[in-house]
């Protein structure tokens, strides 16, 4: 049985609603139910002269036929300009998804991108997709980015560099490593995954020589989780953490902070690179790019990232579907 | 005619000096002439069962053959244990070799791996060579890794992450892009070099909303030196501006800490990487990999990164010469 996901565009104006229609034109690996305004989705059919056959949700599905729960907007679309008039739609599409995730409806979700600024603009704070859904599941969730070859999760995500090292704690560690962990065993379906686990400073703080982080914080939380049986290499120099012949002997790298671990991973692949929330009750897979606004609606978005995203949310809702 | 390069080995209980008496095998783009103990380099050629030579500077090279200033070590070499007493003589081999580049008998400087615990331990402070050569010729230095393909150079090298943000100030930024500008220019021959300035924080900082140092520190230097005709991009968000499509439009990429920079330097090409020092009066290029004490003295270090650092040390010596 094929896995149900929810699929969500995202920002109207941005490439979101023409990546779902493109999806449409061909077999999934998954039966997607998109949660979107059904006009938006027409017009970015038409503007990309594909069919578009709008069902509702359990019909069946066939090449350019969608199955749709509807959020109206607001404002209708005019791609790449959005509209923060159409920020409550973008939101609501985003939390009814999530909730029917949550009520077992899905084994998964899958979203585009959101132009985080607009939202704001409509009076509606916002920090991230992955917040939201955090909030609204009440659970902590962990970032972790995928490409062929790679994963990269990470201990902190959206801070000032200089905030970094103070939000690093034993407690925020062993929290992170715990919901990486139990990921990669549930939803991964590997036995006994082994994390390479960087230090915050370079070259791992050298012997306490450049930062003493690594001693007095990264060391203690690996050494209690090994005890528990976790397979936790480090803390290791990030420059070197990344050598094509060590990542082969690991199945995920746990960077500290952002543009520590996500640099490698896009130079690497990006256009099939994922984002994936750890320790939501449900998979979510994000696509790993923008709103793209300057393409939007011109058929020019490059589709592999989407594609990407629904492959691999499938793979975690058949695990789900069973587990 | 050839560019003649000062050769230093650096530890002898590491892999530098059969890196040394590797080079000596084969035809090099310039003559060498190596500062080392001429016991070490017939020990390590014993040890790889490669012929070797030891001849004064200038006579002529052939393969197996290696002109040599000798500075002798208090101890004889034991490859794989790096020994205390044998650091001054290190150090005395960077200082001498350091003295006769800025002398003008070379065109350029060759240098090993360091292991900086033993020098230490031999109660020589010393925290690195690009410090210890700046400091030698009194003039402020830009380290710069370089693998075929890419070039990144940093605003901060070996500080703890805690420490970086303050370390970056207006005055400090514009000296290192004057210098990597400078360098550019003079030393790799690009009349025009674009650079990719990185921003400070996640997302180059999101308008202020993640960090104001890319507004109140990067902006203005960057806007300042483009009004003197420099070609400068950003500040751009870090886990992008590595996307192969953008690195075809530039020349180099400055990165404001070490860990935002190398791993995807070391990632795409370790082996062919190379560190440059830029801003002293002479070109000098050093491989980029420690020590690699386990591989000591057995012939299974790989070569590439220090015939690589001669190769470049010899183009940007050539250009030296021919000023």
């Amino acid at each position: 049985m094929r896995p149900r996901l929810a699929l969500v565009p995202g920002e109207p104006a941005g490439v979101g609603p023409e990546l779902c229609v493109r999806l449409a034109q061909q077999a999934q690996p998954a039966e997607l139910v998109a949660y979107a305004d059904p006009d938006t989705l027409r017009a970015a059919a038409r503007a990309l002269r594909l069919p578009l056959e709008l069902c509702e949700p359990g019909q069946a599905a066939g090449p350019g036929r969608l199955a749709l729960v509807p959020v109206p907007q607001a404002a209708p679309v005019r791609f790449g300009e959005p509209d923060p008039a159409n920020a409550r739609a973008v939101i609501t599409a985003l939390e009814r998804a999530g909730a029917a995730c949550l009520a077992g409806e899905y084994q998964g979700l899958v979203t585009g991108p959101v132009h985080k600024a607009s939202i704001n603009a409509g009076g509606i704070p916002y920090t991230g997709t992955t917040e939201l859904l955090a909030g609204q599941a009440g659970t902590p969730v962990v970032m972790m980015l995928a490409r062929p070859g790679l994963r990269v999760a990470l201990a902190t995500t959206h801070l000032p560099l200089r905030a970094v090292a103070d939000a690093i704690t034993r407690e925020s560690l062993e929290q992170t490593l715990r919901i990486l962990h139990a990921a990669l065993v549930r939803d991964f379906g590997l036995g006994q995954p082994r994390i390479a686990v960087l230090g915050l400073n370079p070259h791992a703080g050298e012997d306490g020589h450049l930062g003493r982080e690594e001693i007095e914080v990264i060391a203690p939380v690996l050494t209690a989780l090994r005890a528990e049986g976790m397979s936790l290499e480090g803390p290791l120099p990030a420059d070197t953490a990344f050598l094509p012949a060590r990542l082969e002997h690991c199945d995920a790298v746990l960077a500290m902070y952002h543009d520590q671990g996500l640099p490698v991973l896009k130079h690497g692949g990006f256009e099939h690179a994922v984002n994936i929330s750890l320790g939501l009750p449900y998979p979510r897979v994000a696509v790993d790019h923008g709103t793209a606004l300057t393409l939007a609606g011109r058929g020019l978005a490059d589709p592999s990232s989407m594609l990407a995203a629904v492959a691999l949310c499938a793979r975690l809702g058949a695990r789900k579907l069973a587990a």
